[in-house]
């Protein structure tokens, strides 16, 4: 607990730095869009019909998910409660500025103005929720300023990768398991590798929980479960689109809720349950049931995700993580790899096959609007046809569900290489000196970083 | 702490075995509703319209009270905190999962099929309440092997009896004062009443609270107390009806927790203030106003419905709860029948007086539509002038207010009965062997089915 | 701990007292709105089209703000979380209740009837957010009965001032920057004032955090953050205001947040973090947009403003609060006058630039309805031409920007005035005895109005 750790002079001149980075493109770049435009209303413009009341109460959901949720659940050590709820907060507040601007650049561009409405809060939370995955991979040893640099490189990797992908591979990925659950967890792979600590393979003294830590870091997990649905259904497309996002995801988590207890249960020598798991491994569902959250697979499909994406996360968290530890040089604090990237490998398959077995018998003519690239391209006598059944569809790359598999496919190879790519020279980046990194002996530990109350001791002294 | 408690085989089972059967039933059963069917949008079909938008932030408020809610505030124990908030967390995933396909199967089937929206999930998670009500009852003396056979029990008994009395009694009941709240209470009453543990009756040594657990079960009911409004009214019709009903549930929460207070201060010795009373008879008003949530009751009326309600909810809890536990063998560790039962009561009766005193002259023409059975029948002249002044309402059984008050009444002595009898058959088969029921002394220990973290000891030690 | 502060005859009189009041004047005065009257609905109401649908998502956020944000944020101390959590409880409850009526004779009375919807209830939350601000004043040193009296007056001062500066001054303050923050900062300063006690400038050794403390804190800190943007947007017109009401907000608050962070850091001595910093400063940018947050005042604007916002804040805490203290005998318990007076003040000036440059070229025609009281008189043809563009647009005063900021500035130094002579008289009536005052050795101590659990000592002595 040094000089060397001290964050008076490198946290506040990042900061300040960046907030004048920050204004200025605001300041030169970033104007309303139209729905929060007061010059484009006018006696056609109904108050009501703003985009504000479509997007809304979804940012709503996913901003507790982001600042309690995550918060909560990353306070589950013992003595690191204050810097898993804080960095957590100072990390999402900073991602989000950026994010803001860096997708603002890439997708929601013209006249050369970023146009600002609430849909880029959300686009920006979701970018949000990317950081803070990766940032599960290295939680406990990594300074605040770390973390930010680690923001600060990862959003724009990520922007791009989301922008090419969205641009020339043309995905389905309504729950983002492709672009946030993947690249989120390999980006935080390639991070955590570069960032190995030979001396954390036989544990931690500090690396334990509390009653207090576990209760709440289970109250994350609580808001996180609650508030899923919201998430992956906020960005589908309005009306039936979004009815059955939210119905699979509700059934994904129920089942691998159920499915998590059971394992716990059973895996465990004096047959008690194990808190970690039930913090962790019942949202496996959420994940899982990501990439096909909007198509028509059946309730039972999302109910058999929930189970098969909370199995295979449970068995990473016992077997895989351990083995990429000792094997990989891959400290994955969190487990990120079993709660997002195996999940999210499973359903990015799942997906793959709900696109295979698409077809207007089941979908009706809204196929085309759900798999959007399927659409007729312009000049198609049928695109006149289905637009007669459906109003407003636009053109598409009249793609058959065979390439669409294909570019799905493309899109995972693609995305989690520049994932585990940008992740590897991030670390990198985060082994700068200068960036406060902690020492072995004080990971994990809320004293290196923030002044703490007289009882920390206590807590501290009860091992 | 020996076999008898492991949860290794006896949970897994239980828990695989009905997530079998549940993928069966959503397998063979369930499909989606028109709201959620991409078929059956078409140029007629406005995506705003889609009922989603009508229930889902209904669901999201009860989602945060069953979970969060309920969760916190079950977690009032000092060393039953783990079990209180997962036991909730478990409980309630199995029941909605099960309640979907029962009320599903009395309530949501045509053409062999469970159509399946939000609308279902919000019925399901109202079914949920009804057994994490019960749970209240025996908290502390149950495994959660015995926590799922219960609801595995209660969830059809509840479903048929919901069933039954809106199909034949046809009640009014928006608060689910009667269905809710009364079955949950007498059901648990009945379980309990089985269970009886005579050495409980002279306190135990680990039925205490900490100063943690009484913080984080104040969550618990602000959690509750802050969406009671939106559990009111969420099943209600929309417009004035549902307006009514949350302007009703916040007034009644609101004198009821200023009475709450006053009491608590009167009633103790030394002129101080009760954190239990503070956390249960706050939430009495919520109950209260229930039956009548939706009527032209006046605002005043739902104000003394709260003062009334709390007044009984705690002296019951004063001198009630203890008189069962001694002379009719009737253990209610959180005091269900105070804060469910008598306050059930109370909004029953005053549901009947307001259907008596309901007139046109008050409620203008849609009185037919809130108390729809009280509509003129299919060919009644009468039905066709109302059409004009109310389109699309839907004729009804002509019933005189009188008439409709008895059926309420029928309805009240039904659901107690058939909650009771059900209660009292689930209790004798929670007493099977091998569901894991934990010895006198180690209820309200969480050791006994958690792994718990080092610090665990230093809070029993604490006595 | 005597009997001068037992709760057991002065609360329950109090409450019973008021109840009694409340419900004769809710008898007598108070009916139901258009919206949510049975009698009004025909067949040209839609459902659908319900105030409640446009008004309920904004008040359930703000339920979540003042219950469990403000509740948990006033519980920072080791020794005071129940009287934190709870008195907020308390307070809010009763200062609801008052607020409806008193606001509804002021603002919604017409027939003789307050008119209730669920927009009374929301206004009626702000009215509560006034008094649980200034409540931030005096925490620690006050008992409930004091903090029902100090709401008993603050109401009637608050919504005479609020209806005289409306009804008169006519002002744009859509964030509630001078009728919300600086009336209930200067009226809680006044109160305090009169409260000095002098030995506690020197500390108390109660006055200090635990470590589960500040977690509770900084989670009220996270609610009101998250759902900040509705706070401010609650009471905007809907459509694009609202829409950039939420922009402004969360962007003020990141900016802000980030802000705070650099400076926390930047000093202290070694360099940390101080959770204090953390809870309060960070908040400081959705005050500081208040004021301006539904004009076109650009997004970089909002971003500057939370910087600037948050820097007067944090020199608050650390110079301003103390030198309060020591030389104007105002001890400002939770730095009430750095979190919304200073804000405030900034809050203000930056709503009267945005007054000043507001013009038809930004705003186009809509800027009359922004700036309602700039719209043309009646008669005027400008306004028939206006009405042309924007249907349903009301004649205004035909003031110029200049006329609007003059207004302003009077309205700031009008309320800031009534506030501190109405919170000095409060202060005075605090004094009186009987009301349970706790000596200075019981400040910040829950044992003084609570039954604690047996945990509670081992934390007390834990020093």
């Amino acid at each position: 607990m040094n000089n060397s750790t001290s964050l008076r002079v490198r946290l506040p001149v990042l900061v300040l730095l960046m907030e004048v980075v920050f204004l200025g493109l605001f300041a030169g770049f970033v104007t309303y869009d139209d729905n929060a435009n007061a010059k484009f209303q006018n006696n056609e413009t109904n108050p009501m019909d703003n985009s504000l009341y479509r997007d809304y109460p979804f940012f709503a959901d996913v901003q507790v998910m982001i600042f309690v949720g995550f918060g909560c659940l990353l306070a589950f050590l013992r003595l690191y409660g204050f810097s898993g709820m804080v960095f957590n907060f100072l990390t999402a507040t900073f991602t989000i500025q950026w994010a803001i601007l860096m997708q603002g650049y890439f997708q929601f561009y013209s006249d050369g103005k970023i146009h600002l409405g609430v849909i880029n809060l959300l686009n920006a939370e979701f970018a949000c929720a990317v950081v803070l995955i990766s940032f599960g991979a290295v939680l406990g040893k990594t300074s605040p300023v770390q973390l930010l640099v680690m923001a600060l490189l990862e959003v724009p990797i990520f922007a791009v990768t989301e922008w090419a992908v969205l641009k020339y591979l043309k995905i389905n990925d309504a729950g983002g398991s492709i672009l946030i659950h993947l690249f989120a967890c390999y980006f935080g792979l390639g991070v955590t590798f570069v960032l190995y600590r030979p001396s954390l393979n036989d544990g931690h003294v500090k690396e334990v929980t509390s009653y207090q830590s576990d209760i709440l870091s289970l109250m994350g997990t609580l808001f996180l479960w609650v508030f899923w649905p919201s998430f992956n259904s906020a960005l589908t497309l309005k009306g039936d689109d979004q009815h059955r996002a939210v119905l699979h995801t509700f059934i994904g988590l129920s089942s691998s809720t159920m499915t998590a207890f059971a394992l716990s249960a059973v895996f465990n020598k004096r047959g008690k349950l194990t808190m970690a798991d039930i913090q962790n491994v019942t949202l496996a569902g959420g994940v899982t049931v990501g990439a096909s959250v909007d198509m028509m697979i059946s309730p039972a499909a999302a109910y058999a995700l929930g189970i098969m994406g909370c199995t295979a996360c449970f068995m990473g968290y016992r077997y895989l993580t351990p083995f990429l530890a000792r094997h990989f040089r891959i400290q994955d604090q969190c487990g990120i790899h079993n709660l997002h990237g195996l999940t999210g490998l499973i359903s990015c398959t799942a997906g793959i096959c709900a696109i295979l077995m698409a077809n207007e018998e089941t979908y009706g003519p809204s196929m085309y609007q759900i798999f959007s690239h399927r659409a007729p391209m312009e000049g198609d006598p049928k695109l006149l046809e289905l637009q007669q059944l459906i109003p407003g569809l636009r053109p598409g790359l009249g793609r058959t569900a065979k390439e669409q598999a294909v570019y799905q496919v493309a899109a995972i190879f693609s995305t989690i290489g520049a994932a585990a790519v940008g992740g590897v020279l991030t670390g990198f980046a985060l082994k700068l000196p200068c960036l406060a990194t902690p020492s072995d002996e004080f990971c994990f530990d809320d004293e290196l970083f923030f002044d703490v109350p007289s009882d920390f001791l206590s807590s501290s002294l009860a091992f």
